[in-house]
């Protein structure tokens, strides 16, 4: 495993940066004698959603404070390994149009990749930070509910694991932008926007209720703030009870707007969105049944971290969600294992004359093992259909640029090229994943036949745009099919620029 | 079920037409004690493929051989009620660019509609012919091949179920045109076109050769004509065999030039395309490791006839299809079955006004039935997801023009309508298949909270355009999110020109 990194070891850091709708968070940690210990922690209210003007569009006056806090926190990370960062954006960037318009200057400023995930990837990501923060009683189930700017999630889960994951694209400022847009609060408007903010529980309440729960919790600031409003009102001691959220409302409708709003405990920065905020617990309270919710200082961004160290643990959630994936579309397993071997080989003689990392290398090995899913749709444009699934299926541990990256390899794993695919992605990734694609191909179209027979050791020396693939004389005197197919697959490199030559020795 | 049609019995006609690449067909049978009589065949030789462009447009030529021969299937089929009657296209009409600008005319000729079926389903429909035909021993496995114009079906089978099905792209006239284009006969090319043809055995002879069977039949002109071949040169008594096949192989390319082909058993009419045709199953013996090979009088059409038979008895293979994608992808089986119901209580009393059919019932059954599938991707927009399963998987029993309607349905459930989802059928189905998405959308809508509770009667009456709901008003009163989701629905029927009216009652 030439390209993979060194273990993480006692001492190290980590970094999570979490680009969140309303704030931008970063949290560094130490790690030490296998936990974190948080060492540092940023948050700046960017208010990223505010400036989405509904056609996914972005206001410009909003990248500036985006792009300052992200240049803070780029100077932060400088002296953490870039494999112990990752950073993350979530609902706000998820409805750009144009996503790379946003991210190719935010990378810039913050000197790391930013990775969009989606939201039911983000609320595993916060059930792993909550559960790891306040560990669940064994053996009993948890709701978790974290109200960001642009959405809401909800998970049931159970240990360490999310068992349920719903986001809602209900936040604390789309939502009071929604209802309260003109800034007046009426007990009329409330209850209207009550009942469509309920409509939206309607799709998964029943299941969640019937799979049922034994404690609440919520993360983040909105949640964090109406306990803070509850305690200092003398309502509850630590927690938000069905009665208390009940007072805070009533209290709450007592202003005509939303700039009038006092409400103990309530920051100044809070109270333009805790309308919204508060509309959104109101709903969940009832539709879900909440009695009680507690409250965790742990939210995303620690899922992030603990979801780097497990990466690094061999316990990257990455590989069971490709196990699940291969039992699901029943994948001919030793099929794939023989494709990812061949694959696996040809990269670790391209890696260094192509700069390849252990990135592309974990992504060429998940691609071998699933690029046959589409098969369980139909045989015929199988790589089509397996691509389809993979960009668009819900699979945990992936962001959004994981899952584009694998899709583009999946659909490219034979027949024509179809650039198309390789253009979702960040321009900084194109260049390797299109050369893992040309080493899938040759391992695809080298185990074509699909049986067990040993491949002999298939050479390959690359230079730029141009593939030496050097095999036995006997053996492709003996596989007179493997050698049209390679001819074949020199027309196909060719009509993209590329050039495969293929020697016998 | 009022619009069901009166079941089979003693007596009845029945009838198949296989518009076929090389020649069209067409049988009739009466059912007599629950088997069939063959009363009635024809067949024409059309050669549908040989006008094929190779960019997806058929030569002006060829239509009028094709439009006259459907006009005289036409007056046979008079007499015989529609829906006992299922004309099927395969590879020429799936690889025209515009296939509706041939099926319209052909339609009209032959006076019924014509569905296009996948490769794979041409398979099984081939299996099940050659299996009534000639059944296979009990609990024995039997290899069915096919050798049409156009494509080349494989199949494995057991009893009367196809367990593998393969459909390459290589039948007797397309491999004629592809090796022998301007009609000279060579050692070298042939032994250069073996190679080409090889290689497409790759993806599936060694998944066969495991599974492994217990007899090889074969259906159809080509292999039919070199049987008689065969047999007419003392080679064999009944089959070919690898042995007689190498004769007549060896015989073959003593000639210079197609024209010049002539063997004892070989028509006129075979000549110019059994260079291809024998090609094909050369190929077949060796790579499949086929020793000797049986032939069957049944083919696709008769399979046409069974499958017919089986869809009135209750035996219908799409039943199985819809339990089979419910159960890959999970389906709540009880909110399906809520959906259901309620869908087809709408569609009962809308069906006389807007002339409904037995065909659109069962459709919007299944659609109900499956309409969550896409769950099983994602939750975000799984209604697309759900589509893109239904238009691309292989479904058995089910033509493309079925999927596609199914396809149309379960997209338009729910959110914006998506009316190109519709053009992909044929115009005289897109009024009614329309219609009945409205129907399926206020089903769903119906149940959104996927709760057991009962809904009230729900009354539907419908004039053109317009729909008008009926529901309790007490009941109406204490479901406000379902009254919001009935206005919303509302507004997107506007979009469409259609027109909702709620009452209370």
């Amino acid at each position: 495993m030439p390209t993979d990194s060194p273990p993480l070891k006692d001492g190290d850091l980590l970094a999570a940066v979490d680009l969140g709708s309303n704030s931008f968070h970063m949290v560094v940690a130490r790690y030490v004698l296998g936990q974190l210990r948080i060492v540092d922690r940023i948050k700046e209210t960017v208010r990223l959603a505010e400036g989405l003007d509904g056609r996914g569009g972005l206001d410009p006056a909003v990248m500036p404070r985006a792009l300052d806090c992200l240049a803070r926190f780029g100077q932060r990370l400088r002296t953490i390994p870039p494999r112990r960062v990752r950073a993350i954006a979530t609902n706000t960037v998820r409805q750009l149009a144009n996503p790379q318009a946003f991210l190719m200057p935010a990378e810039t400023a913050l000197g790391h990749g930013i990775e969009v995930v989606a939201g039911r990837e983000e609320a595993r990501l916060i059930y792993l930070g909550v559960a790891h923060g306040n560990p669940p009683e064994p053996g009993k189930r948890r709701l978790v509910m974290d109200i960001g700017g642009g959405s809401t999630e909800f998970i049931i889960g159970e240990g360490l694991d999310a068992i349920e994951r719903e986001s809602l694209q209900m936040g604390c400022i789309a939502t009071t932008r929604r209802f309260f847009a003109d800034g007046k609060l009426t007990r009329k408007r409330w209850k209207e926007a009550r009942t469509e903010i309920t409509a939206e529980f309607q799709q998964f309440a029943s299941a969640y209720r019937q799979r049922g729960w034994h404690d609440a919790m919520g993360s983040s600031g909105t949640i964090k703030e109406i306990c803070d409003i509850s305690v200092k009102m003398k309502l509850t001691k630590v927690s938000i009870t069905d009665a208390s959220l009940s007072v805070i409302r009533e209290k709450l409708l007592e202003f005509e707007t939303l700039d009038a709003i006092r409400l103990p405990g309530l920051s100044a920065e809070r109270r333009p969105i805790i309308a919204g905020g508060l509309l959104v617990l109101d709903a969940a309270f009832t539709e879900l049944g909440i009695e009680r919710m507690y409250v965790s200082d742990h939210a995303m961004r620690e899922g992030v971290l603990y979801d780097l160290i497990g990466r690094d643990r061999e316990a990257d959630p990455r590989e069971d969600s490709i196990r699940a994936l291969c039992d699901r579309y029943g994948v001919d397993a030793a099929q794939a294992a023989r494709v990812e071997a061949t694959a696996l080989s040809l990269f670790d003689q391209a890696e260094a004359a192509w700069n390849l990392d252990a990135d592309n290398r974990r992504q060429l090995a998940w691609a071998a093992r699933i690029h046959e899913i589409g098969l369980a749709i139909a045989h015929s444009q199988y790589h089509q259909h397996g691509a389809y699934l993979v960009e668009h299926s819900d699979i945990a541990g992936f962001s959004r640029t994981e899952q584009q990256t694998l899709a583009a390899l999946v659909r490219n794993q034979r027949r024509g090229f179809h650039l198309p695919s390789f253009d979702k992605l960040p321009d900084r990734l194109v260049a390797n994943v299109l050369r893992c694609a040309l080493l899938l191909r040759l391992a695809v179209l080298m185990h074509r036949s699909h049986d067990s027979d040993p491949l002999p050791v298939v050479e390959l020396d690359v230079d730029g745009d141009e593939l030496l693939l050097r095999l036995p004389r006997r053996w492709l005197e003996g596989h007179p099919l493997t050698r049209l197919d390679l001819e074949g697959e020199r027309e196909q490199l060719a009509e993209i620029g590329r050039r495969l030559v293929l020697k016998a020795i």
